[in-house]
């Protein structure tokens, strides 16, 4: 029997929808990294902007609130000259009694080309692809627990701009792994692109062990968990894990997990720090290695333009 | 005596302000959906946008919140290549003690050109164009229980593109009749557009007898309402209506009044169903009938950009 | 020893950040003026857009919420073809207890261009230009009680249209004195353009005498303090002033301190009278001369978007 295809590409096997790195190939992946590493060079110009997207609505669905994730597919939507709407969504239909699919529906009547959905629950850019008329593109900016596939190429991005290749590389993600869907998306898309060893690392309460299961290596030891590592991804701890019981405190995880100079000293004396932002200084990294010459922070953030850029044009390109 | 000029209208009777079709000549609401035809055509196109406001300023002034207006008429605006301004109006000078005529004088020597209107008081948006510079337009996005005019046209737009003529038809409205500045709008651009009947359907106490005075048939049954009619209208039912004084409960409504597939079977067979949307499933109109073929409320949604980009642009390239 | 140059100058002199108008040269401060008469005239032209900024990114970083202030910003950005992105900073990142010049940090690896920071601690917006990459501009657009530099120029614009010659005028400024960052940068800006005489009118409880320190002559009774005034500016009494122990009441204040036709006249015949906005009426100012032949206050606001664009444009077009 045939495989079924994967619901985020079309007949030809191009990217239609982004909802998740899982289940798409290194080639798709690596078309993203491609296109993006264009886009990068236009920081340089006088003008910012290509006709990519002209004429072309994306409109910004957030159902739980981001004003940092939303600016930056506004940024990259303006830049590939897309009109963008920002829906209050919350306040609107949801508070009026509509469904998510009546919502969904009305909004592609309107004509858009791309939804960017943000989602408390795991799923519902999924359910939301799978309801849109042919016309419209749904890019994942986060649901649940389940991914953020657009945070995970920037990562992917970050790692290639400074190793070049992945294939030699040992990758440690540390911290709330079990909540964090920027840990999901980063580990299949690491796995897909070939990285030779992804560790994650932390408390039993946050990394559990059936974690091996998505084909990584768990420790629950920092030290040893970021030994001779070259890229140590630092996930952040929320408020809300802070007291509650599944850690003692934000000083008694900062002492076991937080990154501090001397702890980076396990790792590689060349590896690269990453973060999704934004950072708790003294929780899960020390200021010291946060602005210190490993930490590549802000290029992710710089890279996370293009690499939106790049989801956003290629799917808009690609027809049901 | 002469007749005083509509106050929506120049010397030369051409249309600089849009607050109601109360009063507006049969020739003046032609135009604008002849005009709306010109860009339904435009979402086939590879760039969706046109000029014809490029440079100019159309201000979002919702006094009362609407995220689905007030997308829709900044998605027509884009379309038309102007800069909108979406303003947080009940926050900012609302809240500082400023008078509505001071905050418009103060938006007007912005250089605005276009005011987008909702508010919750019947004739605000009209006591507005009274006092704006002349080269100021406002267009009214629904006030108190008085005029709803684009949402208006775009219902005749969607009439006259499923029916052709008005000539022959007999059109109900259901629901609400009595809150509904839908309905008092419809009503008006129904009659000037020459429908042969226009009924209104619905309790005693949501739609009551004297309505026969605005040209219109009374019924407070539905079947028999909606009895070899060409188009049905249903209203939303506001939430604040369902437990009041006005009616037993919103289970009771849909009993006697909610659409269902078999009490559609006595409009005609070919009869179209319409409604402004939100839709309460279950409320004022069952699932089957809101998704099934006789239903046009997507595209209803879809000619409502067309219909506002003809509204805006035909108001601004007038004088006053 | 040389005097350490002033932050908001480049080694060329040239304006890279507008923070205050203390410390600028009249050149400086005249080359704004001057560049803002060329876009006031862009408002009798058909397509009131220049291309200027096109490609360029300007966040608008309101920590102290002000619609309209906003507003005149994104307005004057979009007409120089800007890309606009409005943040609503204190939901986002302060919220997830982000540093400031973290959250700077990462807007500015976004590829911003210019950054307007309206802060409700004086000196915030010095802060960050102390922070921020090379390729950012930063513009005060109203810090604590420092300086309101935009307000103080789009003042100086309006003098300078209706009175021509700075060297001749005695300039009032009445009201809440000692809480306004429009009536110190007003001072700043008059002082440096040369102004004859400028005079600080109001309560000792908001006009101290030490006010004597700035340059200025100090007036307690409005009568004396507009006499023979070429300009009369009225600030706005913050309602938190109005019933605290600084003032007796509102109807007191404007009993003595209120602009009316009568005490308007001590001033000269041909006073214009101008007011930041919003006004209260019959606190601060009556009506009548509100509304009446005197008054400059709508110009104020149309000269307003010129001269954001002028200092946008200005600062944007120079190398840190």
């Amino acid at each position: 029997m045939a495989r079924p295809r994967n619901p985020q590409l079309n007949a030809n096997g191009e990217l239609i929808h982004f909802i998740t790195p899982e289940g798409l190939s290194r080639d798709v992946l690596t078309h993203i990294l491609d296109t993006a590493s264009n886009f990068v060079s236009l920081n340089d110009r006088e003008v910012k902007k290509v006709p990519l997207l002209r004429g072309k609505s994306v409109f910004n669905l957030f159902f739980e609130n981001s004003t940092r994730t939303r600016t930056t597919f506004e940024i990259a939507a303006k830049r590939l000259s897309a009109d963008v709407f920002n829906l209050d969504i919350a306040k609107s239909s949801a508070a009026k009694g509509e469904s998510l699919l009546d919502t969904i529906a009305n909004l592609s009547a309107m004509a858009a080309d791309i939804f960017v959905v943000r989602h408390q629950d795991s799923g519902a850019p999924f359910l939301i692809a799978q309801h849109v008329a042919p016309h419209v593109h749904v890019v994942n900016a986060g649901d649940g627990r389940h991914a953020h596939p657009t945070q995970a190429m920037l990562d992917m991005f970050t790692i290639r701009h400074f190793k070049q290749d992945f294939s030699n590389l040992r990758v440690a993600i540390v911290g709330d792994v079990l909540h964090s869907r920027v840990a999901r998306s980063d580990i299949h898309a690491l796995t897909t692109l070939g990285a030779a060893e992804v560790r994650v690392v932390g408390p039993r309460t946050l990394v559990p062990a059936d974690f091996t299961q998505m084909g990584v290596r768990v420790f629950h030891q920092l030290e040893e968990g970021i030994q001779d590592c070259d890229v140590v991804i630092m996930l952040r701890l929320q408020h809300e894990r802070m007291n509650g019981a599944l850690l003692p405190s934000s000083q008694e995880y900062f002492h076991q997990y937080g990154l501090t100079p001397e702890k980076l000293r396990h790792a590689k004396p060349d590896a690269i720090v990453m973060h999704p932002g934004p950072i708790n200084r003294g929780v899960e990294i020390a200021s010291e290695v946060a602005d210190g010459p490993q930490s590549v922070i802000l290029p992710q953030v710089t890279f996370g333009i293009a690499v939106r850029m790049a989801v956003m044009s290629i799917v808009a390109g690609n027809e049901a």
